[in-house]
């Protein structure tokens, strides 16, 4: 019974993962774990980075004196490390960040992504952020281009795009973004992946300490709301998630 | 990998389901499909009424004459040929209606079904209700036994309680409930229990209809959210519910 | 066309009005226009006090050392003769205040005075006010009660009570209170009476001007919210209000 | 008494309605009825279609093979159908959809409208809705439009435009969208016409019984909000709407 | 101890005040004690105004015939000598209003003035504001300015920007904006400069006693939220603030 | 200038601090930093213990087959322990735990403590926790009693309160309870004190870990936020609050 739901889930366990991110970095703190996981599952994950964070992610580097070009080579080469560490494909669009502006153009790119990526789950930032303004563009952009990659009418190669559900990652502050987690997922298994993905990242040293607390963090709230009493690992590690559109489902979990 | 959280999914998908409700006829209309697919997995599905509904949603009884006993005995009867078509076991606390009061007894006994029939998933009623005061303290007793019958120095029998999620189901009147369905349930392949089991309420026939619409219009909802182009049937049913604490899962879907 | 909803606005101009407050003086500062209002309209207003306000809002008598039976009794007749100046019948329960303790009884009390009085519309505090305990404690109790005393099965005289519209009156610092006006009510034409209401209340004259520039200030809103270019005079006097349930009509206006 | 309240209802009984949405059936199914009220009370109403739904909401006709243009011209034939149906004027700005883009040229064009038609009262899409990007953007652009039109600096023909109450009217899925109706409109006696008016919309027939079931859902909640116990119609119709702006009365009701 | 919090706090005591609005008079009515008690503690105060307000704010003086070079002419001045009863610097940008529009330009030039101010604390608009477009604009703008003022990598002249508080000042009607108050400021000592600035705006004689009330209204507050039994003055004068940020202190008060 | 609201602030800085905890160890993980600062700074600070929390926080010597009286005397001895670590005095009502029952004694009891102690700052949980019913109910007994201690009319010895500033310590996890921190007090200078505090608990040995990291997270936040360019620590340890009412100050900052 119910076997079209079940093959929801299924398509979603088995399907691409789409990350669309505003700088080149967040990928890896936020979402490193889904990341890794999809594609220890044998999935494709794509990543696509608007911008690479080069004039509002990289100030050691200012602080260095580098050119705007040798800091985006420089980024481009640790995420490109970073991502293949996850097993994840990855793509810049070089829109330019602080600020990254919302146009049509780059709505467009996107639109392009989804019909030809034709992404199970797509991962973004929150809508809402008081720290930094790229990030909701970046998520901004990355619903709309969900919605008109959904037409027939919208012109872009491939077929209209599914309705892959949107999970919104853990932004640096969560409370100030108005990030409630809906979802905790574990990535134990995989958490030494994202950790040597965070350490492609040798400029913000800092941050691999800090998003392994936050992993164990999130790994204790795990084990404290999963359901029954499973012999769960002593230590979990969980990323955490806020789903947009409601759950579809076969079973009640 | 992952191992603890699909066995978590997995008992989910595997464990008792507990319904508590405030009065007799509730878990038919808001959950009688959550309750037919447990059943029909060959899960044990359980409802516990806290009382008849005998004062408040007996308004053509009391019209016709009837005495409280009559009206207790019907609604009960009704009650159990409604779970008997789902598939559930079913029990009364008979602690009295219009108002519920909640009472740190009543409490105590919803504590001793937890630690009894140990739960993988609990349903209940939403936490505001503008239209009716006896779900919201339903709802709050559901929560505090939940909580109650995890600490082992809750002195009850069985051993204490694990995590079960908490889902709330459909009220009259969502919007003004502030219910924000966060998960779509597909009851397709049981909406023909459901719609038997409402059938047992013969008192409220026009009830019959408009939770066949509602069962349509949820149904839409979930063919319009279901991720990827699924070859989901044309007519799907479905219930919605609000999710109290975060999935903790295995796989983004 | 539409007679029914265009009947259920009419019922609601022309039948009485209920208004539950937790302390004697209460009505007059928040609802005396709206009484006022209904007063002069030729329909019955009647206000109900749960308590006399004896120890939470009589701080200068206790200090002038007046005994408790002294101050209920000051208080009452200034309620009195506010309700009075209004045009409004009074009931006093005398149910204590500081705390105003939620009681099954008292809540039974009040589902005869809804049974009895049949109010059209129904007036009370605020369900949040981080101010005042007994506040909220009135305004559960009024909403409960009216709930009840829907219900055929609940034992009292009269028949079940209709569905009257209620509407939250302005607290003394709206905004920490989730206060958000969504109804402005036009009491110029009966502010004196409001006034001369005020001026019963002796103890509390910092309080007139208070409410008077309060009345201008939703006047101002009142004139700019009104739709059309209207000749309204030039100094508006408003009430704040906030509905709990939806409005119907027969007309968007 | 405060005649000049009861004249700003009366004026939006009386005045003209305008309508603004984003694609060329929205005005059907989810105002319809408030048109057809509106016209059959000898009032003025317009709609006006910021863009056909020429890419996002055509997709039978893409699938058909249809070109832009014809697609254009038949949802324009059948919009106008169905504003004649319901007694309306309708008017197409022709600005594209998927994405409906915000100029600045498009919200000048709609002062115009607004300093035109006079509007007393102003219904368009609500202001959140992760499913259509077109239907905010529309929002935004109306209301930005009547601000604009309020302001005797802004160079338009017209005299400064007063303050027409706005509501949001129900969009596809009101929970998702934040949508919490807090006015319910009677529209029983017109609900043939909108029932004429949608049929003429052939390629959407599933929505035909779609939006009848709706108006029966929600004039069941009109029935149970109605205050006093009217003899309503036994099967009210109704559409849900909720206000931006608090409502400027007369009368509490 | 906790010195380096201390130093927070005083910096925040010493350090200059950036006010950014969108029309020339709103830091007087909204703002303008806290200018005043910023100036006569001999820290710098400074205004940016994006527009003159010309064409929304102006309504009088086009009733009047003026022109739109006039009506910016007097509107400047009547701006410079409020700022200077304040003791503030004002900077017209003259980017226009109604509406004002967002681009990258204004936005940069903000950034400008944030390298170059080096404010230790920040106000604006609210973010919400359904009677006014320009507001809302004004403070995305003045936010976004202030992210990127903070970036190494942003090309403008001096040192990247520290983090200083934002507060949003009190709209005119704050309920509708969403302005729950969590400061209130005490104006007291320099209430009288702020009438007399409100004194500089001649046209708007009316508004002068209504935020003299206002500013009654929140010294009310003020006194029954300032903690202990102070001696505070009968009659204090206070604004209402909204912090955006979480405040950072040496101990709690 | 200002004087009064400077004393008011000055007074919160020196007056005596009152933590309201449900159990007995949560004023140690959630405000020990806060309570080492007023403690470090010459202040008093007590802590008021509804129960042990014997039966709800004790997994670990339950399991161990400990009696209640043991429990209780172990915990008591603990908090003491914990208590005199940070510099304060300690109060337990023994009023029971799982549930903490609210009543009327208890409130009375609370109220005695306020008119007592007369404390400058209140700190309490918070009025949402999914995940434990004591939490919500020891906060809400100690709202209620500090306004009730507020009133001249209420029996019990001293003076009426003030109204002491209440902050909300932070809950175990935050989100869930609606957390969104406002206030970021920097404990750098005490942590030690609050890491011996913790260690005085040694039955939640894990916990140790679990709030040194949590007190660095909430650090660099504070860093974060802390306004301009500080010359802060480089390791800034910090608890986060949350403000029940407005902050009432003489300077923004």
């Amino acid at each position: 019974m119910n076997d079209s739901s079940t093959t929801a889930a299924a398509r979603g366990a088995e399907g691409p993962l789409l990350v669309i991110s505003a700088h080149a970095g967040d990928f890896v703190w936020r979402a490193g774990g889904a990341i890794a996981l999809t594609a220890a599952g044998g999935r494709r994950a794509k990543v696509v980075c608007l911008s690479f964070g080069e004039r509002g992610e990289s100030a050691r580097a200012w602080r260095e004196g580098r050119t705007l070009d040798e800091i985006k080579a420089v980024r481009r080469e640790e995420a490109e490390q970073a991502a293949s560490a996850l097993g994840a494909e990855i793509e810049f669009l070089d829109a330019g960040d602080y600020p990254l502006s919302e146009t049509r153009e780059l709505v467009d790119r996107l639109v392009h992504v989804y019909r030809e990526f034709e992404p199970a789950v797509v991962l973004t930032h929150t809508l809402t952020d008081p720290y930094n303004g790229d990030h909701p563009a970046a998520a901004r952009m990355a619903l709309q281009a969900r919605i008109l990659a959904q037409a027939i009418g919208y012109h872009a190669p491939g077929k209209p795009l599914g309705a892959p559900p949107v999970f919104f990652f853990e932004p640096h502050q969560p409370e100030q973004c108005d990030f409630k987690p809906d979802t905790l997922l574990d990535i134990t298994a995989v958490f030494d992946r994202k950790r040597k993905a965070m350490e492609c990242l040798p400029a913000q040293q800092h941050m691999w300490d800090y998003y392994t607390d936050l992993a164990k963090r999130r790994g204790v709230q795990l084990e404290r709301n999963a359901g029954p009493n499973l012999g769960l690992p002593k230590s979990c590690r969980a990323e955490a998630f806020v789903r947009l559109y409601p759950q579809t489902t076969g079973v009640l979990a």
